[in-house]
């Protein structure tokens, strides 16, 4: 990788900043609509991290940042946790951000003569309208937001420098989501679930999940991360996953904006909120890919799969469309339980259960781990379930003993289906599985969601 | 250093956890004490940073933090940027802690059947009390102060990896200061001054500083951590000069406190919102200290000195006392003064200006600079006169030329004034200095301002 950029993509990326720019100088004459600033921000997400991933490249390495790709013919170092970049620059975006969604509150309250310091007058207070206009608890939840991001952020780098332990590194999510809960706890944030209709006889219209409320954010916060950082190890998979992800979410929050819902919906500033945190994300992680896309000219590092695992969760919770992420990751969930058996050290685990590369194709296949010990019952007659299944390969020595099974990640199952394939071929296949889960994720939200509520919320 | 903790410190570490833990527990039975809750969560943060030094150094070592002592006869290798963990730790600790800060008005508003989300009703509204006793604007500023402090680890830690330049690195508090900034102008944070007595005439009583003040915020966290980060070098003096400076803090900030203050005063809350940012500060420093005290066992890195500086930074803006931490940074602010001539290349720089370590002797000498090109008449002109004030020793040649001076810092100075001495006796003198210093500006500040202003907020 050049580590300055070529004349056109200075050109280009100048460009499109300079009109981001004018974009942007341009909303501070209207009503700030935050919403055009967020795209504008964006293109200046993608154009700082494209520089900024040229332009650091070489210090990464000289810090010890680097790493070899073994799926390659030539197996040159290249930078490692760029996505810790990309995850600086969307930062500084989104706080530089800030202003915006308050805009218009700050012109009805300073044309005022309003100052937060000054005593209301009653009649202000009595319309309310002052009150309405400031939405500071929204602020705070948009600031836990960015704590949350940061702290895995610091974490995540963390885990880059010091190889942290598995065990431990699940709870890397855990201690980021702290800032979340705390703020959601103290802004007093919503626990009361909607109840399906079969159960309602039982639990009544709404039913207050109080602390389990928060256990629940927990889990989700947890699982987001590790999930992405889970279905990796193939050029581009962690970034393109991603951004299918944030792009199905950016449809659904689509669906509840102006030309689509009347305004105003009751979820209408939870689906901009949900579209300001990732508007900038998808302007990073662009960036980010057309550098890991096969043949990866650097690697994104367990702090990019955090980063953007917790900025789903931040966004499915404080958007309030936790259950419709959940059908979002439904590709994540399958790999997650399909790796649980090695995860749990039920079936012997590898420490890297990548695809294996023939060098004499230049494809990847299925890698497969070896029982050098004989496997407990149960578990043999799970696998040789599996196996009949086709969800995976087993082989077995002349005694009928299984000796190896394909690795449990969906990527090699992938490869098991439909034969050794190229690197690139491998990620599109699976972003086209991840995508049409999506969309049929979306679907069943929308269409079906009326059989077991009483109303959908669009 | 041994890697592990010994029987004595488990047990010390373990019963001060406790009783902790147990002051907090009994923190929520009452009104949520939120002091005794920060002094329990101080002596927390204080057990969690001595345990975790100990137990990463070695992890640290093998990351490549590690440098060697020069002024040591045996020069080992020990961990650096262990400031690292303390500012994880306590920055965990300021965002479990945000509860406590708020938890009278979670009682107050819940037990009215508050929720944020249901309108309030007129009667509620009218009397104002739940608007009053619900300081959501506080919380966000609470939130941006963690939000700098978070930013300014994280760049510091990339300055740490990366060995950034001199000039790029003063810009790293600059980018850090961006949440703080923001949120307070999203806030309507007070832009007005008080002006003194004499210039009232002209400006009035109180002047509106507009976006100057913004600047001014912007150059105080520019200046508290690079002011920290350049005293220092020797064992121990960066965390032993902020923990005078946080005492000092604290020490101005009890006198607006109950016994001595009758409560409630206007300013009462602003100092309590300065002593939660600090005690933690302080916690955590102190167990720093008992590590990188002489002879250090651990460096603190450039981490340290950023984070130490940016808390004190958001402690005086947000606290609204940035006045009186400028009397307290005063030997910070000769420091750079005296400084300024070499890091603005006035004159030479060597790229380290630490004192020398006369093996022979043991003790710290003043460093010096040569000067191979004569330098320019007036800089001749004014290295000799503050030759002849004792600020500076000058050599000359038998043609007159100064051929070499002492290095332009106070550790320095404080050796050419008191001659060579131990690490340690160094460090106390320069501590005892900051000390006299502080309290020195604390009597003026409280007793010398009615000569300028028409009264003390005290």
């Amino acid at each position: 990788m050049s580590a300055s950029l070529g004349q056109t993509e200075v050109i280009s990326l100048l460009s499109l900043s300079l009109a981001c720019v004018g974009i942007l100088a341009n909303t501070l004459h209207g009503d700030g609509e935050p919403l055009i600033a967020s795209i504008a921000f964006s293109g200046l997400a993608f154009s700082f991290s494209y520089a900024l991933i040229r332009w650091l490249g070489n210090a990464f390495m000289k810090a010890g940042f680097k790493g070899r790709d073994l799926s390659k013919l030539r197996q040159v170092e290249i930078p490692e946790t760029m996505g810790a970049v990309c995850a600086i620059v969307y930062l500084l975006i989104i706080i530089i951000f800030i202003p915006w969604p308050f805009y218009k509150d700050i012109v009805a309250a300073t044309s005022g003569g309003g100052n937060r310091d000054v005593v209301l007058e009653l009649q202000q207070v009595e319309t309310g309208r002052l009150l309405h206009r400031f939405p500071h608890s929204k602020l705070a939840s948009y600031l836990s937001a960015i704590l949350s991001i940061q702290s895995i952020v610091i974490l995540g780098i963390g885990d880059d420098l010091f190889d942290i332990r598995w065990r431990h590194k699940v709870l890397i999510p855990a201690f980021a989501s702290i800032p979340l809960l705390i703020v959601y706890f103290v802004d007093f944030g919503v626990t009361k679930m909607v109840v399906p209709i079969p159960l309602r006889p039982y639990l009544g219209e709404l039913f207050d999940l109080g602390w389990l409320y928060y256990v629940y954010m927990a889990m989700i916060s947890i699982f987001c991360p590790n999930s992405i950082n889970i279905l990796a190890g193939i050029n581009g998979i962690e970034v393109a996953q991603s951004l299918v992800i944030a792009l199905l979410i950016m449809f659904n929050d689509a669906l509840y904006l102006s030309p689509f819902t009347p305004y105003p919906h009751p979820a209408t500033d939870s689906h901009l909120f949900s579209l300001y945190l990732l508007l900038p994300f998808i302007g990073v992680s662009v960036a980010l890919l057309m550098h890991n896309w096969y043949p990866a000219k650097v690697f994104v590092g367990d702090t990019y799969c955090y980063f953007a695992g917790m900025v789903f969760a931040v966004d499915g919770i404080l958007g309030h469309f936790s259950k419709t992420l959940i059908l979002l990751l439904l590709p994540q969930i399958f790999n997650f339980v399909y790796s649980a058996p090695q995860l749990f050290h039920l079936v012997p685990c590898p420490r890297h259960r990548l695809p294996h590369f023939n060098p004499r194709t230049g494809l990847l296949e299925c890698s497969t781990v070896e029982f050098k010990k004989p496997l407990a019952r149960p578990i043999v007659d799970v696998l040789k379930l599996l196996h009949r299944f086709r969800l995976l390969r087993i082989e077995t020595n002349e005694k009928g003993e299984v000796v190896s099974s394909t690795n449990f990640t969906l990527i090699n199952l992938w490869l098991m289906w439909f034969g050794p394939m190229r690197e690139d071929r491998l990620a599109m296949g699976l972003l086209a599985f991840q995508t049409g889960c999506g969309l049929v994720g979306l679907f069943i939200r929308h269409r079906m969601a009326l059989l077991v509520f009483s109303q959908d919320n669009l």
